[in-house]
């Protein structure tokens, strides 16, 4: 059977991004690091890393990154069963949890609905946020156990569950409308007004402009990559922008923000992707969070 | 003297990611895009894009992105001294101003400091956020004409001012406090407690723990990369964690989090990198960050 300890020198090594951080980690010398490595690649007749900066594993490394989590996950899982007995002691030991979430979903109602099994569990969680693309490699590869994604490609291995619906209403401030849309949304003001976008990838002020038959790159653009600043762009009356209804809804209701286009909000469904190994840990967070979404999504 | 035309084709290839995007953007077929970069290549005598996925410049290509970038900033200014005088008009041919920020910046005082500037002068901002290292090859290679960042080393062709301090305290919520560190901070208490850290490359907690002789790896850490919800993990009293002065002094005038030692903030001094073109734009921008920290940094 292979030994875990040189896997566990493998995923140190790809997670810490070199030898040196990853001989910190595990409180061993670098020749050590490298020797485990060495000795992982002679049983897979492979080498498993990219000797580049930084290093990267070949695509049989990832093959075996990605055993190797699922088994420590479920070797964490049992462990947890039994130290359920000692709830003091459980932070000693605690369950690194790693989850890709798409930006809003962070900034708005993922932690709040955590909050119960986060308060309950000895979980730590590493979050990584990216475009959906990537979270949905980190998930296939086995870097993360479970991705909140817009996107509903199931993916091997995994169980896929929907979560609900975000809506995008295009809002700004009534002093912005009626300097910028005076006559209301319409192709020749989409293409002046100063628009706020989270970044390149973002694509869902194209689909709202392209309501008006306005292209993409036809709108002049802020680029501004924080979910709370992006608000913040557009009370502060520099632009108008796509907000998710979780953030948006409260700036409604106070009137300090007015919508564009009622009629014409963008949704967005949202999935749950997690690996489908039944452990009672992602059990239980699945739970969590299709219960919680009830009352913040759509 | 090189033709505009083609540099432009260039930098949209780079800054789209790709020869589709790059011909949707300029309004043109994608064979002229590949026609445009060709003829480029044909009159430096070498290759400017390595044609992977995606799309990256080389070296050579750089070099020239960079020298592009500023002749475009240079005319920018130029002819918005043309349109001051019309100045309804003046968000017909907004400038884009690519700036890189980090995360903890944008997230606080970045933004509302830039309101006059934003207030009066026709600007698009394109803000991107990375690991210092990265922000200062963007300034670099020319991707941004400015760059927020803690570390001094000039770059060439470029103006370094210093702005200010943040000051990072250790914030818990008085519950927290009374569970973890019933005895203060001490070493054993800091290697068992859950602390939130933003992502693998923000060493700030690993400052404050090596205060304690605990070193890298020492402690339990929850990976949370946005700024807002770092926060909200510490006032959930999931974790506790380094917070900038801006985001915590509320927090603590209220009494909902506590300092777990008063007397050791880990201090981060910021400077603005801004290419020394000497255009007004540029000028105005970095006399209005300067004013500004005076109120935000200490």
């Amino acid at each position: 059977m292979l030994d875990n300890r040189l896997m566990q020198a493998l995923a140190a090594v790809v997670q810490e991004g070199g030898f040196e951080k990853a001989a910190s980690r595990l409180h061993i010398t670098q020749s050590a690091v490298s020797q485990r490595i060495r000795s992982l690649e002679d049983a897979m007749g492979q080498p498993l890393l990219v000797r580049a900066s930084p290093v990267r594993p070949t695509e049989a490394g990832q093959r075996l990154l990605a055993h190797y989590r699922r088994v420590r996950h479920l070797e964490d899982d049992l462990l947890a069963t039994f130290r359920s007995s000692s709830p003091s002691d459980a932070m000693d030991t605690p369950v690194v949890m790693p989850l890709a979430v798409n930006e809003d979903s962070l900034a708005t109602w993922f932690l709040p609905v955590l909050r119960p099994f986060l308060a309950s569990r000895p979980v730590l969680l590493d979050i990584y946020t990216d475009d959906q693309e990537v979270t949905h490699a980190l998930l296939r590869t086995g870097v993360v156990t479970g991705c909140i994604s817009s996107l509903a490609t199931p993916i091997q291995g995994c169980r896929c569950v929907p979560l609900g619906r975000m809506d995008y209403q295009c809002l700004a401030t009534p002093q912005f409308v009626s300097r910028w849309f005076p006559h209301g949304v319409e192709e020749q003001a989409l293409r002046r007004a100063p628009a706020v976008t989270f970044n390149r990838k973002d694509l869902l002020h194209c689909r709202f402009a392209a309501l008006w038959g306005v292209e993409d790159n036809g709108f002049p653009p802020h680029y501004v990559p924080s979910s709370s600043q992006f608000v913040e762009m557009i009370r502060a009356g520099h632009a108008y922008g796509m907000v998710p209804h979780p953030q948006g809804n409260p700036l409604l209701h106070s009137g300090e923000l007015i919508p564009l286009a009622p009629h014409h909000a963008v949704p967005v469904s949202l999935y749950w992707h997690h690996w489908n190994l039944g452990t009672s840990l992602l059990e239980e967070l699945s739970e969590t969070l299709v219960q919680g979404c009830r009352k913040h999504l759509l």
